[in-house]
């Protein structure tokens, strides 16, 4: 049987959008699960969420496990975009077409939404049920708060604000992203691999070689996709992108198209989609058809 | 023996600081370390964390567990100073005597500075290393996650905002605290607990009545602890606070006093004591001595 990847997406996507729903309260007091559901819910590719259980289904880990990791990493990129979109950062008004949460709910309740979603994130990694063996819930916080923090997307943060305006080396523009896009992607892959069972009741000991390719792989994905990112800031229109488009160029922030010119970048980026695609026939996993078509999607990508 | 409060404070203090110091990575990118470091060290009562370690001491918890537990508490706690402190929230500008975070590094990386210390207190809860059971890192990271999000502290936080200038009944205040600054205190408390350990490898399943009891004990002392705020607020000077004194009552915030009187408040405060007495009782426990004083100081404090 040919492998779907349409219809693999799309069932995946309504159960990542239903469990969401489901975990993110609107009842939560004086409007702070309202302004999170409207940052977190019903908008985005889901990338992150597709690439954990893609890579889950690939070791076939503990389905409860994966869906919730996806709705996890979900919630961190979620709070990272509305602080993000705040006026002492990029000071964006629009994101997904619509209006950002400090437009709709105030600055103030956009910080807290995004304090909010970070700290749920976690919570729905531990739940307190047997279902998920402790091993794993762990493994997956620790994944994740690695990916999140001044070693992941807030480092990678840190770097983009002090670097507007300056010229940065390729080497220093792969460093800021590898921590503020990649590691988040990298742990998405990782974490669907964390969700691993052994005879039912605790994480699996993976091969290290297996381990190492998964990250490879995710690490080529995550740089590529920032690649990607900066090409489509140049040639997409604000339509198509449902964001403020040439952004970048008007800040003068550091880009890969600045670096190297839009037609070195479309090679880097194809290349990159190779590497992971070489990554991943390293894992010698059957399962492996969501990865692959992930990866090539998210390099072809129009928007 | 007698038990020398004083004595058990002052090592703990150095222990937590010391552990701090060394988990808060000065190096991170672009300041952010910097950054955080300065919000989160040297500075504070770490009333949460000599929660934490009085309740593991009283179940004879495992002592790794026990301050990396009260260490990421500290750093939830100072996360949420930092941005609480921002210009869209209390707009404040000294925090125990010193500029706050935006101040001394600006709003974008205070911002970061609290994002990544939140990440940081996860992944602090979850080494990677088998000395502290996987049962025991899921548990903390748990009750922390869940002390800190929209149904804890950040909840608490948002109803605090759209409260200002409201009149609030008693239990609608009485709300808005037990989630605002009770929620992380209580969790403290359980945190410590969780840090039992039986033979060795596994989360020991304590007594249902004894968790119970503690949980009691902490929201008792969760709550006293912001009655004596609110009565400080009025009582005490700047000088002696280290933050700004009388903002409560010129911000027209509810508070205790504002509601209750400055006396029948002090009444309030002392029959809260009691019952965080009368809980810590019935749990029955031999070291519990950290525990009682800890409640006792707190309702007597002057700052």
């Amino acid at each position: 049987m040919t492998f779907d990847f349409e219809v693999w997406r799309a069932a995946s996507l309504v159960q990542v959008e239903q469990t969401l729903d489901r975990l993110i309260d609107a009842h939560s007091p004086a409007n702070l699960g309202e302004a999170m559901r409207y940052g977190a819910l019903g908008g985005g590719k889901r990338l992150r969420a597709l690439l954990v259980l893609a890579a889950s289904e690939a070791v076939s880990g503990n389905f409860d496990a994966a869906l919730r990791a996806a709705c996890a990493v979900e919630m961190i990129h979620a709070y990272s975009l509305i602080h993000d979109d705040m006026p002492c950062m990029d000071n964006d008004v629009l994101r997904r077409g619509k209006p950002t949460v400090h437009v709709a709910y105030g600055e103030a309740q956009a910080l807290l939404a995004g304090d909010a979603l970070q700290a749920l994130a976690f919570e729905i990694l531990t739940p307190d049920k047997d279902e998920i063996p402790s091993a794993v819930q762990a493994k997956l916080c620790r994944l994740l708060a690695r990916a999140s923090g001044s070693e992941g997307m807030a480092g990678g943060q840190a770097i983009d604000l002090a670097s507007v305006g300056k010229s940065l080396t390729e080497s220093e523009l792969r460093r800021m992203h590898e921590l503020k896009t990649g590691a988040l992607l990298k742990a998405s892959v990782e974490m669907g691999a964390a969700c691993h069972v052994q005879n039912g009741t605790r994480a699996s000991h993976m091969p290290y070689g297996l381990q190492a390719s998964l990250a490879a792989y995710g690490a080529a994905v995550g740089l590529a996709f920032q690649v990607v990112d900066d090409i489509l800031d140049v040639t997409a229109d604000e339509a198509t992108l449902g964001k403020t488009a040439g952004k970048d160029a008007a800040q003068n922030k550091p880009t890969y198209v600045a670096l190297m010119g839009l037609e070195a970048a479309e090679t880097y980026a194809n290349e990159l989609l190779e590497k992971a695609l070489v990554a991943l026939d390293a894992c010698g996993l059957e399962a492996d058809a969501a990865l692959r078509e992930l990866a090539i999607r998210l390099v072809r990508r129009q928007s």
